[in-house]
């Protein structure tokens, strides 16, 4: 067993998992010895990077320092950055509800699903990026298995939306029952939530899983998917989702 | 340098990054040598704690085996448990909603920030979780820090707050002056939706960075309070306090 000098990190700590050495050498492109690395070493390189990856997923620059040493104003910096981007991106959302604000006005009873609905979307894509994410940096997927991927969170998606969309229309339906809230047009409003929470969950999957990819193809890091970044993807997209199939199917009821 | 039968994998991990040695003994409690321990066991472990810490995060219980050697159900099942609880948590905002539907009805435009503010709680909430817990994980911070870390995290959220009031309330006044949407209370929005954000943000910061504590407090895993927990947690009472300001604020104008 060897290493060289190209090989990144998480590569050489496969190599001394795999090969239970406590030792080994470093070659060049010629072969030559360049220096030695020991397994010590790759537990440090190995603690760091897992730092990294959560923190990425937690959408925070990495640290540079133990929690309680960084100075103020530095903490500030390093999480106002991702805040400032997701923010201004998320900013859509009220664009995206402006544009339906006739819709709300005349049926009040859509607004009260939105986070409910937005926010299993945002979930179902945090859960699927930090899959692939972990799965892309353990050499488990290559790029080429893009499409096996996408396949099984297609149906990944369908089902957890299938699973979701009966709790949220037994939820309604059972305040229906008892309080009445949702007036003569009840059915109909169920139905547009359980449409819109499969559409989302799937969305949310496939949004959440591919994204990776196409960073990795276009030569970023997959892990700057964070869960965080993909959540506001799909609150933007997902909003626009929601009202276009409540306006289809609320046409001539509510609307 | 030894290790006891008593220490967990990080202590031992940590053990091994600062001794930097490649083996040591395993001693019981009367030091009698019970076996080795090398470096290159420690690299395996870590790798794998920090795969299951990541997929806390994601919301997803940790997969046994390769991604694309999971069977779909054994999938589905692992990744519907924690969607159904926060599904199920989640419900709860259509019940705040509910409870403003007047005031929503009369104010549609207070409906058009809700997705922007909710979500930038969350997403503090998460960013501080995912600090506190690597920092608890490595041991930069012990339980009896917690006033410490409340105390950044107070400083931190509140700076976060109103870097993104800032923006909010230039991104409102710009669409104010070019296509007039907000109507004749438009200082009266914005300065709601700004108190808001520095509300949510703060309380996002906070919840966030003492929910790993309190879960440790009560003997359950820190790492347990993953991202999504505390983007709900935000999400439901945070909405309660979005409507209670908007209220406040408006009465006399748009209420």
């Amino acid at each position: 067993m060897f290493a060289s000098e190209q090989m990144d990190q998480e590569a050489v700590a496969r190599l001394f998992t795999e090969s239970r050495l406590l030792a080994g050498p470093v070659l060049d492109d010629d072969r030559r010895m360049r220096g030695i690395v020991a397994a010590d070493d790759i537990v440090d390189v190995v603690e760091q990077e897992a730092s990294e990856d959560i923190q990425k997923f937690g959408g925070v620059e990495a640290l540079d320092g133990p929690y309680l040493r960084i100075r103020f104003w530095q903490m500030v910096q390093k999480r106002a950055g991702w805040l400032t981007v997701l923010f201004v991106g998320e900013m859509l959302t009220a664009n995206a509800m402006g544009y339906f604000e006739e819709e709300i006005a005349r049926a009040v009873v859509l607004a009260l699903f939105i986070p409910l609905i937005i926010s299993s979307g945002g979930k179902s894509g945090s859960q699927a990026t930090t899959l692939v994410i972990r799965a892309i940096a353990l050499g488990e997927i290559r790029l080429r298995d893009w499409w096996r991927v996408n396949y099984r969170e297609f149906s990944t998606g369908l089902a957890l939306g299938g699973v979701l969309a009966i709790i949220g229309m037994a939820r309604i339906l059972l305040w229906q029952v008892i309080w009445r809230p949702y007036g003569p047009h009840f059915m109909v409003i169920t139905f547009t939530v359980a449409c819109s929470l499969v559409g989302f969950m799937l969305f949310g999957t496939l949004a959440g899983s591919m994204l990776p990819f196409v960073l990795s193809r276009v030569g970023l890091d997959p892990a700057s998917a964070s869960a965080p970044f993909v959540a506001t993807l799909v609150d933007v997209t997902g909003l626009l989702v929601y009202f276009t199939i409540a306006r289809t199917i609320l046409k001539g009821t509510l609307l």
